[in-house]
């Protein structure tokens, strides 16, 4: 796509009318430029890619007013330092997953996803409409941080395991890569977890310092290229029934932005928060194909009662985060809330017409 | 929310630095002034305050230099004269869902919701990143249109009944208000399907001219107080699986734009998307609540001989389209063989994840 010719680092001032005419003043067209550290190898499918679009979607959206420049994972700070980055204001903003920054404050991965949580779509409605958004914005405001949706991967699979899991006891020995509070899991039934960015997986799984990762779905791990040591494929996973990512902004710089642009960014962020999902929902179901097919993956689903042990865990250790603070609190109670309407309609929604769709076989 | 304020009507012509400095010549700042026309009444909750939000976006985003000003349903046109009056540019955009254009050309139903099809994410899956939207344009280019996603209710109810179904003989004397090709559904099984804007349900209903009605979902249908006529509420429907609205535009106006303000267009309307459906997701779930508990609505699922039967006549009805035209044909293959990649995930993806879930009740 063409952007169009900008006045690059230009103030151009607007013309201003008698005063009279004009209920404040006409304010001076400033041009702003703004790094973007992101978690994401360059130009990585969905993740790298969605990132890059949200970048472009801002220059050109506000006609190079406000440039953003994507630095991927490692160019400017490694993965697991962009939220440092971008509250030092080292870099004005980032493209992330907040589930990452769990060792800052416990209840971070609720804003992305926790174990025996929402789908993606359930999740947006919490943020959006449902109280989780005005919950984020006060706990990152003690970082001088604001973050947005900006992309899911939709609901993850439950990984690569070097040998079946048939049941709990199988979790023994296990050293996974799986990162938030699912890592937790992993643990309390007797495994060891480890988080590590997506670019160090396939090393770690290579040289056996883990034995089971999970990294995205179909078509990202086909990216990585994790069939090549492993054939045991689980899913769905019980631990990121989605993965919403998030813009991160600085926000003193968030806020010397004039309103049109900060309104520019919360809504190009909003726009790829769909179109990034819709990429990952259009792509995973003939990546599946590809590595059942062509590369000999063994498509796996967990037993039920691995399922019933793994959420029983897994809403253990999303409770325990509401006594780290009154902050955290509210906000596993406000997300508990959703959790237990969205479960009792499900049945009369998406999940119900699943169940009524895949009655009818097609001859 | 405030707007700044901004030079109303003004042409502000942008500073020009030395020619040989810049690549192209800097555009003179116009200003832009539509009408968007709608299928809904005056802030009918979701459908008329998301259309009214996106308005607000686009008129935000672009500091007033597009400013959108939303007409409700009968304001200038009536509901289902949207599509005539932006093609013939009484208005530049309107608001509308794509099902109700049915009559324009049997496929303008795949870019809304088809029986049996696809759920949201699914349906942005396709639209975004599966090679739907460029059909899109192609079908209403003929017509000088574009259109782009601009919401979604979720899954749709399956509507309100006089009488309980308790076989597919009872639908045999139906007089149902079910637009779109799920209609067609309902006449194959013996009844009559009526399609009329939301604000005519209600009366219809109360007169007996209608003894069925589906509208969208228990937030809405709540809002309009179908529960004072009839009490049996069916859920999930088969007809709609998501209803995805759109905002369509009058080709020739949008091309006038300049890229910036498209461009603010597309993500405002791709916000939107995302924004709406959270909204029907979070309110959905005390909304039937409340229909149970305070209006004594009782809540019916449709018996699987049912759901089998509306499914196998729904795709019959949707795959018809195909003889339409080449066109037709195209859009029908490229939606079929997205639905059949979709359900074949489905059981590892959200679909497995949300029977998982139900696995585990707290105690």
């Amino acid at each position: 796509m063409k952007r169009r010719s900008f006045l690059k680092g230009a103030a151009v001032a607007a013309a201003t009318g008698s005063a009279g005419a004009f209920p404040a003043p006409a304010i001076a067209q400033q041009t702003f430029h703004w790094k973007m550290v992101t978690t994401w190898p360059k130009n990585f499918p969905g993740l790298g890619t969605g990132a890059q679009r949200l970048a472009d979607s801002i220059t050109e959206a506000s006609e190079g007013r406000l440039t953003v420049k994507l630095y991927a994972a490692g160019e400017l700070v490694p993965a697991f330092e962009v939220f440092d980055a971008v509250r030092d204001g080292h870099a004005e903003c980032g493209h992330d997953a907040p589930v990452y920054w769990v060792s800052k404050n416990k209840s971070t991965p609720f804003f992305g996803t926790v174990p025996g949580g929402l789908t993606a779509q359930e999740h947006n409605g919490w943020i959006y409409s449902g109280g989780g958004q005005e919950l984020w914005d006060e706990l990152y405001g003690e970082y001088g941080l604001r973050a947005w949706p900006a992309g899911n991967t939709g609901c993850q699979m439950g990984g690569w395991f070097q040998n079946e899991i048939n049941s709990l006891d199988d979790f023994k020995g296990l050293k996974m890569r799986i990162p938030g509070l699912g890592g937790e899991v992993v643990n309390r039934l007797g495994g060891t977890s480890v988080n590590m960015p997506g670019g160090e997986i396939m090393p770690a799984l290579q040289s056996g310092v883990i034995n089971a990762a999970e990294w995205v779905g179909p078509w990202n791990d086909l990216a990585f290229g994790f069939y090549k040591v492993t054939k045991y494929y689980y899913g769905p996973g019980f631990h990121e029934p989605c993965a919403c990512l998030s813009m991160i902004v600085n926000l003193e710089a968030y806020e010397a932005l004039p309103k049109d642009l900060q309104r520019i960014v919360r809504d190009c962020a909003a726009a790829e928060n769909t179109r990034m999902l819709a990429d990952f929902t259009a792509a995973n179901g003939s990546a599946l194909q590809t590595l059942i097919e062509k590369h000999g993956v063994q498509l796996r689903h967990f037993p039920d009662d691995v399922f019933r042990e793994t959420m029983r865990h897994g809403l253990d250790v999303v409770a325990e985060t509401a006594a780290e603070g009154e902050i955290n609190r509210r906000i596993y109670e406000s997300w508990a809330k959703f959790r237990k309407e969205a479960m009792g309609i499900a049945p009369t929604s998406d999940y119900g017409y699943m169940q009524a769709r895949a009655l009818y076989k097609e001859s």
